[in-house]
């Protein structure tokens, strides 16, 4: 018997044939004689409609009312999927993220949990309660209702598998698992078996949308293993979990981002300190920033490019615009016709035959290369975004295609 | 300066419009210095809309899931209004019945309130927040949602009221105040000014739907003044408050309700604790039980007449099933053509003059009377339903209009 949190995402709970459709899963591993938390999602676009409803009273709604309101989504999911259990003979217990001790801190629409009080979810299962948690929300000590931001429902699951120690984490998602690379530009992608923490967490920061890095995070520090897998099929899906390090450097994955927006900073001061006030203004508006370049130049000035997500554009001007009153710079360009293209596996960027078989490829493939960025696990390629798919196709026949003919698991 | 509660109902809110113009009726108050706590139901049908959810995943939804899923309809409309009102720039702060201290018994789905921890409210009162508060839902000590039953937020409304010790508690509808007479048989009614406690519960138990009956003993128990008025109006609507008992005993009203179903029981065993067994199966149903008559009938044998809501005949017939097991009677007969209509006002069932001239205001009619039935504050009678509009003709032009002919005020 083990004990098992398992996620269904908004798509698993669109209508109320999904939710049927959850329950019947539930049962199944209920009756094989696990314990079970499961951690839902609000129904299909709820959230989204929420929002919009918000935003025509009042563009700038107040967040803790936003955090009221988004929080009944997934009170309506929990309530539903419980319903529909009972109809199956399975009793399960319904928790908001308050009742299921989620404490977090106060910062509304994006609250980070700091402690979970497991003791309810513990006394329901000892009473042999399928608990069935909402998602993606916490309450302040205080009480008050907090959401977790996007994608918080696998943070609510992987942070209560981690505090209840508990033996895995499903998350069920419209997907198998994860690909090698995205099957509509990649047909022959295939499903990979394993990932490590590091390679999942480089994946969802380059934007495969299977699971949150700070999921990803939370499950490594507590060495949470996860199973990402569809909920419209028994198949096994992909493990993410700690691998061990002997084994050999490998690509197991091409990801790539069709939203990229490249600003260049013309005729920057050349002296000390310049670059970290630039950065410093984008962080304090939550950009994130992927790559940076700096020009050689003339000895006195110097260019300064840096890549952001197109969705920060609006974010990424204002940062400028506070910039200008302390800083003078020349002039800026903003090109939007930027694309990235990444490989993801443990170690790779410290194989210098990876990073030269990567530009060799794209070179064959007549693909120029603006920009390049490495982490421990990824070495990432800014390209223009019309040759972005044929860039996909051709490290994935390079890295991946030649490894399966050789080797049957990815 | 007042203290101020204002309940807004589900029709009051049934759209982003109306709710932008209670958010204005709520700022026009708070503007004229008041300190404010509102409390609403939710959006227009969205009770009932969730219930049929609830229904098509269940037919017999665990109680404490349905709770969990009905309040989310409040917490709904708080957050959208707060929302609203920060759009006028008026600062509130939304309260589930759990946040604002509404500790309820764990009898889901009509659960009692026992306790009201008025803390946090008024430390928000004392920072100058407009306070709006879930109507229809509270907590049980241990933290799980309850709903207070069909026209729950009436309840809310009153027993904040009373527990904040409030100036009066104003009861937001989308009718102008009560009246005479229903308008839609009877288009003379007029709207009352004042009613008693004890007149308003008599009307509201007898069918009239613009209060709780709950929400008027709880208003009586604590002498808080209510003012029954429309959201679409700055009219005065109709007070509830003590009436001085010195007062001339008056008909105030006449109610009718054409849902009524009489069930007679033949040949019931004549010994003693029979009546008594039948309204115990009765009550173990909950059903409400109007009019009852005992025929005289045989020395060993006789025949026993009550009157029951329409809605309710589902619970008579499943009590009357259980009640076969353990009492031997001859046959019964459900009458489902009759209607009830009553006279309202404090004190006249003690006034043998106003039952000798309504029993022949309605003999002059032509129309038979099948049953009477009358409490301190009304007088009704059971009449076939086809009758009805012209009982209640009758009896409006007996007693109210010429009084309203010798005297301006209702």
């Amino acid at each position: 018997m083990s004990l098992i949190v398992q996620k269904y995402g908004g798509s698993s709970l669109a209508d109320l044939d999904k939710i049927r459709l959850v329950a019947s899963r539930v049962k199944k591993c209920r009756d094989e004689g696990h314990e079970l938390v499961v951690v839902v999602s609000a129904m299909g676009k709820t959230t989204d409609q929420l929002i919009s409803l918000a935003k025509s009273l009042n563009p700038f709604p107040p967040e803790r009312e936003l955090d009221m309101l988004l929080s009944t989504g997934e009170q309506v999911s929990i309530s539903l999927l419980s319903i529909a259990l009972s109809s199956l003979g399975v009793s399960s217990v319904s928790l908001t993220g308050g009742q299921a001790g989620i404490i977090t801190t106060d910062t509304y629409t994006k609250a980070k949990i700091f402690h979970i009080d497991t003791r309810r979810i513990k006394d329901l299962l000892l009473k042999h309660q399928v608990v069935i948690v909402a998602g993606f929300q916490g309450r302040t000590p205080q009480g008050d209702i907090t959401t977790l931001g996007r994608g918080g429902s696998d943070v609510t699951a992987c942070a209560l598998a981690a505090a209840l120690s508990a033996d895995f984490c499903e998350i069920y998602t419209d997907v198998q698992g994860v690909f090698t690379a995205d099957p509509h530009l990649v047909p022959q992608a295939k499903k990979i078996a394993r990932l490590s923490y590091e390679e999942m967490s480089e994946m969802a920061t380059l934007g495969a949308k299977v699971l949150q890095p700070r999921a990803v995070d939370f499950s490594q520090a507590y060495g949470v293993r996860v199973h990402v897998r569809s909920t419209f099929s028994e198949r096994e899906g992909t493990w993410v979990e700690e691998i061990n390090s002997m084994e050999e450097v490998r690509v197991k994955a091409i990801t790539h981002s069709g939203d990229m927006l490249k600003i260049v900073l013309l005729g920057v001061p050349n002296q000390p300190g310049v670059a970290a006030q630039i950065f410093k203004a984008l962080s304090d508006f939550s950009v994130f920033i992927d790559m940076i370049i700096q020009s050689e130049g003339r000895e006195d000035y110097k260019d300064l490019a840096f890549v952001a997500s197109r969705e920060d554009e609006e974010k990424v001007r204002k940062a400028i615009a506070c910039l200008e009153k302390e800083l003078s710079f020349q002039g800026m360009k903003f090109d939007e016709t930027m694309s990235r293209v990444s490989l993801v596996g443990a170690g790779i960027a410290s194989s210098p035959n990876i990073a030269y078989r990567m530009f060799n490829a794209l070179a064959r493939a007549g693909i120029n290369i603006d920009m390049i960025s490495t982490s421990n696990s990824r070495i990432s390629c800014l390209i223009p975004r019309d040759l972005m798919e044929e860039a996909v196709k051709v490290l994935h026949e390079e890295f991946i295609m030649q490894e399966v003919r050789l080797n049957e698991e990815v």
